[in-house]
């Protein structure tokens, strides 16, 4: 628990590449039948483009090729989280900023996956597969085409959530990376469990959370309205697949978003999240938030579920083989907050723990 | 688990009184400032009357002078179920048909509360004290006057629900008095854990939830939409009392709508409700769940908590004593379904039990 | 504008049939599959059943085989406004009530259309074909069947409109055949300008509105929220056919609830329509509008087009001819509150008109 | 109708200030306490501080002083079109750009309004009271404060919209100060009614509408849902002033968005705005509307009122005169458009001219 942060990522003498966004994410799936299934059919992400082995998904306030790659492989896995680039010349200042982070470097002029040209793949300091582009395919953002909407209907891609061990680590590398921390929890002996990083002007982009990685905690997506979210739960409930729900629906704490946590048929974990905040000012006010807060991951004090916080996917590195895991050796948030040694509390000077869970199982 | 019955309640040679509808209940609780704050300042319910022990409440399209009367009283408990009539005739024939049941039966003219007039209670054959009038108090309808509706505005009283140890035998006794099944919950054995019996045309005035009876499981409200039930939540959460939230929202398999549960300062439970489906006609299909669909209660999966099945308030008898409770012996919902000794399905042939709570706790 | 009503419709010495709802509707359109279009493809209404001349459509919350029946002909009209009753003894009473009438009466054992069995068909006396009936198929009700629920599903036939010249006159008969009147708009003369009018426990099952008749005015089917009316406004848009849309969405004065009108590819109005309000004790209080009120048929002050007053389908014989029309005497609607000659209020007592249509055109 | 434009603004050869976004406008009133009523009482925002003369007005997701100032005066007008920019040093590039474009430019330290500090007003080169700042008073972010919330609850700030005689000498102004174009209206001649420019990663923080100028169109405020724009009518309606919705509700063509426009008690032009889409990538693709497609600032075909075309507010210069306006040369959109000269389509291709508006009036 200590901070001494033993292995600091030093920071380039170089500017970052000038990130506009999350993109998209290549995912690796198991079955692709099973996963078009999930996210075409239930979930009603739109496809650019298929073959064989790859399936390339928009959601439908997009107008850039894709926002999610599911590609056929024998491991479930994350193969890239992708970031557009301002400009054609970011992807030269990112070739130097992870260059000088003694990182490995790809970069493909012609891209790694369809619909995108010159990129730049890395293995990050925390050995995440992370890309950067700018070159990429338009294709006809789908806004106004309400007849292909669903119920469900899935806007955008709003951001990805990476499990790391050490999170002060990792967010100074982040923050040298020109990400903007928004939230973050943390508990009174200076440990931090999590923490929310823009760059576009929302709660996050990405968001690091504490434990063995580097590993994917969940990709999210965004609706219009909050009925959006609890059609989806419905439909699931029809198709009696509802154990794909994993957590929620709820509001969060932090991000004061409304959310839905499902598994897709590999593990693989989707947020479905609407009516976060605007966060583009310089000196927008970071809220942090105490591990204890029993309404700070969930509003309205329903419980985590403990998978939330231990199972995740694994990520590869730019050969295709997963990343090996680095251990979390601070607290972890599950062991502080639930079951015989957490606590938690509704209202922070009650004698009584106010921990709903704890009160009913 | 047999059902040999052996304590049948008799049908009457009377017609039973013409029930339109549940009306309002008449609570006791025991600090009438809390229960004001919980009932007025939060949930919205419009005052129509208050005196220092009794504060009268309607819905936003009430017409009638209450659904439900807050009364200051030693120990929190139900002393009325009120059910509205079609005539002042139909009292009649509740004396006549509860005089036949051998029940105790107590008339007054001038009402047992205010605003309404000639009321007959009664103490039932299941111990839970029933009321019936036709003459009330007419108050403005509230429908269009938006300048007062909150975000959560409460426009109904939907139905009460009681706890009862013998369901088919109560069941018998309420289509006796001129209720109709709309659902109920079964095991393969024939053992009926709950019923939902209606006079409206909805699913229910009432439900009878299996357990050790007579008490009053709940009493449930209606909203327009799923977005005000949400902010019920969210505004719990602001107030730094999620843990009143006690099950939900989440989507009811049973009667197919959106819900909540809260606890009220006394812990008596208060559903939020909207959007389930006329059942109006005679021949108006009953649907029957398997005590082990993982479904049934919540269409998602999310687990019914312990409390939910375990927790109901007493309910008085005509001298405002609380009646004696009479211990359930068939199975119960909660130790058939939840834990080491139960197990529920998402999908009924599966292999290995799709019990979502099992999986994570 | 007197109110002699030199021509009263005479009440039969027997009971009226015991009707439940509105039930269906048949509706000879003129291009078959042009309507499929507007009511399945467009609309989603589900199709139970359909021929080379007819199909046969369902909400999502019915049981009963069908709430609309779409059948080519060769004039566009309405051949059937369809009622279920309580039993099948009811359509004796039927037979009895309007042969005392004076009305062509017909009775069918095998039914008039597919689905329903035993049906009474007469030409009542404002001139519209009535029909009773109360053995129908049973098929799946829906409304668990998210995974088919499109963003605007029609979840229930909410009620008719039908146009008559006599609103009192007809109003009284209506009476006689057990509706109840919950709201109306009168002027101070005493003219009648519309009723609505009850069986089940909302605002209409069917209504009647001034003007030249017999014709059929609006068939509505509900939606469980707003957002799905919305919806079903952006998918025309989308598919540019947004001049299918005569009439808002709006809210209504008289009967609180949500509404829009469109009109099929023949002319039929059909409403979508949500959230009116309880009406089912028979002191219901009637709400009475002033014609010159401007939020009455528009809660939000937006001007009702002409064409809303003037269009309306004509209704058939039971031989399949157009019934001859009646011209209304009362003064019209639409000359008393709009354009020149007519004037509306926003404020009672305001001493400029608040007309808004006025304001602006 | 010619683009020789005569009179060009130049483009200065300093760098613009970095806007960040549109953060307040200064509106004199004529009645503060009517005014109060409607912003405070009806609309619901939040006083952050308020004297005799000015009230300071923000909406729940604000973290900055506010978002509107009311202050007292002798005619209705704007005074100051307020935008926040990146940096303190920003300042200095305004002074700079405004000074080489010929403009009345004045600084001062302690700012023009409470709350805010170091503060730029220009009287830019349309004659719009402009002003830039970066120092500003933090408030308590609302976001979490559901307490406070009331059903239409108002959550941003969107955007400014201004009318100008000539959109194009004015858009490449804006473009010039940095500000992007995300969609416009043009005809086939080439002739531009309208432009939308953004800074934030929303479709516009300020839009071009051409007309006489300078005059302010309308400020705009954003909701989370659409249902809680729906609520604001019916709460207008409630209070019998439901004449101070000019247009809507409805969805726009142009943005996406669902809207409504009020009119506050001195006739200023408030929009209310839901759920546009990211813009925040350069390359994101601009779209152009046909001034004659029916569905450009109503997706559903719903008529524009004239009123909305022809009304705005003044715009005040430095010293607090209104400045004179300039008549638009080029035709207006409403003549276009609307009535006996202007047509629109609903189907580009269509014989018949599909104008929703002419069918029915």
């Amino acid at each position: 628990m200590t901070n001494l942060n033993p292995n600091p990522i030093h920071t380039p003498d170089c500017a970052p590449p000038d990130i506009l966004r999350c993109a998209y994410m290549e995912l690796i799936v198991t079955d692709l039948a099973k996963s078009r299934e999930f996210y075409v059919d239930i979930l009603g992400l739109y496809v650019t483009e298929e073959t064989e082995t790859e399936i390339y998904l928009r959601s439908f306030e997009e107008f850039i090729h894709h926002n999610l790659v599911l590609k056929k492989g024998p491991v479930a896995a994350v193969a890239a989280f992708s970031y557009r680039v301002r400009t054609p010349e970011d992807l030269d200042l990112a070739v130097e900023f992870y260059t000088q982070l003694g990182c490995r470097v790809e970069r493909r002029t012609e891209g790694f996956v369809k619909g995108i040209g010159d990129s730049v793949r890395v293995e990050d300091p925390l050995g995440f597969p992370y890309e950067f582009f700018y070159d990429v395919e338009h294709v006809e953002r789908l806004a106004w085409r309400y007849e292909l909407y669903g119920p469900g209907a899935l806007v955008r891609l709003d951001h990805f959530n990476q499990v790391t061990p050490d999170v002060p680590r990792a967010r100074k590398y982040m923050e040298d990376l020109g990400f903007r921390v928004t939230e973050d929890i943390k508990d009174e002996d200076g440990v931090t469990y999590a923490a929310w990083m823009r760059r576009k002007d929302t709660v996050h982009d990405t968001a690091l959370t504490g434990g063995d990685g580097p590993r994917m905690h969940h990709i999210a997506f965004s609706t219009h309205e909050k009925h959006n979210i609890l059609y989806i739960c419905d439909k699931l409930g029809a198709l009696r697949k509802s154990d794909l729900i994993e957590r929620g629906p709820g509001r969060h704490g932090v991000s004061n978003a409304f959310y839905l946590y499902l598994r897709d048929p590999d593990g693989h974990r989707i947020e479905i999240y609407t009516q976060d905040y605007y966060t583009g000012d310089p000196d927008n006010p970071v809220v942090t938030w105490d591990v204890h807060d029993n309404q700070r991951r969930d509003w309205w004090g329903n419980a985590v579920v403990p998978s939330w916080y231990t199972d995740a996917s694994p990520v590869l590195d730019l050969d295709g083989r997963p990343q090996p895991l680095v251990t979390r050796h601070d607290p972890g948030e599950l062991d502080v907050t639930i079951g015989a040694d957490g606590f938690s509390y509704t209202r922070k000077d009650d004698v009584e723990k106010g921990f709903k869970l704890g009160h009913t199982l």
